[in-house]
């Protein structure tokens, strides 16, 4: 893998907990259901997910949340109709994994700033949601002009030494990507796509 | 997907028969016999193969060559250890579905060389063959520093109007990308992977 940017050792970072972040919706009907409502109001929704990339003994590990010891999703998530992606996803990001300002103690977030902040890079994959359901693809099925949702993928440098918040209800783990590579029936089709879209 | 170079339909294409052409290799440990000897005499051997999308119906497909009605592989090969990945991955292409200039009557000739010359774009995807077996991997796994292969993928433009010789023993095929997705149990991770690549 060459990136235009450098790929640092997951030994640079720090991770601090945060307060729990539950989700949105408690069930996958509650969910679709929203989705439709949404979808009646403002369109297709968009979604903005982050590619974060560390080594790791000197291989690379692509950072990933698990929620309630149960799901794993890439940081990220869906986007205000006003946001761009790029700001979106960046704004998700300090949400979701970002030092809090207004708890943490002042050294860390001083610390946390001068590191710097994560910039988002190349879109590497996209995905729609043509139907009410959960099935994604990563491509626009023929016959389905309507798309229910869009998500976009991008890759997002991390600067050295970098602290994460990690919301106390989730977890944060680099898996490598051996792990994730012909494994759709562990961490699904988009998880399994990873290491192709990683080795140019 | 969108690329900097047109995408054309199928059907602006057409397609000749060619002279057979036999695999160098009967069995599978002939061919790893000769990759050995090959990597004993000029080191890691090199591979380059074409990623050409073209529409149908509206839809983007691949194609793909079968051989002997058996395994399907894309267009491209092993490089000679003087050739560059772009110009021998041209050659290739020139010697498995060019017109062959011997044989075929002039006029086609004529026709196809006012049609142009395939591009050789942007290297989309890179796979190693880490030991002397027939796997290959989007990545070199850890503590394999000496691949026994790298097979490099580029995306490939092509003229409109190109005509293919497709040599009798093959079938040229333009498989859809939803056929692709998710399928690595019938067409292997690297076709499954596809979807991903072009996803972008």
């Amino acid at each position: 893998m060459r990136t235009d940017f450098p790929i640092c050792p997951l030994q640079d970072y720090m991770m601090i907990e945060r307060e729990s972040q539950q989700e949105e919706d408690n069930s996958v009907s509650d969910r679709l259901e929203r989705l439709k409502l949404q979808y009646s109001e403002s369109g297709m929704r968009r979604s903005a997910e982050a590619l974060i990339v560390v080594t790791h003994r000197g291989f690379p590990h692509v950072l990933v949340v698990q929620v309630a010891n149960a799901f794993y999703k890439l940081p990220g998530g869906y986007l205000d109709p006003s946001e761009s992606f790029e700001d979106g996803l960046i704004t998700r990001l300090n949400e979701q994994l970002g030092v809090p300002e207004s708890t943490a103690p002042n050294w860390l977030l001083a610390r946390n700033k001068e590191a710097g902040d994560w910039k988002v890079r190349e879109c590497v994959s996209m995905w729609y949601r043509p139907n009410f359901d959960t099935f994604f693809y990563p491509y626009l099925p023929p016959q389905h002009t309507h798309p229910k949702e869009i998500k976009k993928v991008f890759m997002v440098e991390l600067p050295p030494k970098k602290i994460f918040a990690v919301p106390a209800n989730m977890k944060l783990h680099a898996i490598p990507v051996y792990e994730l590579y012909d494994n759709a029936a562990r961490y699904g089709p988009l998880f399994a796509g990873i290491p192709h879209i990683l080795s140019k």
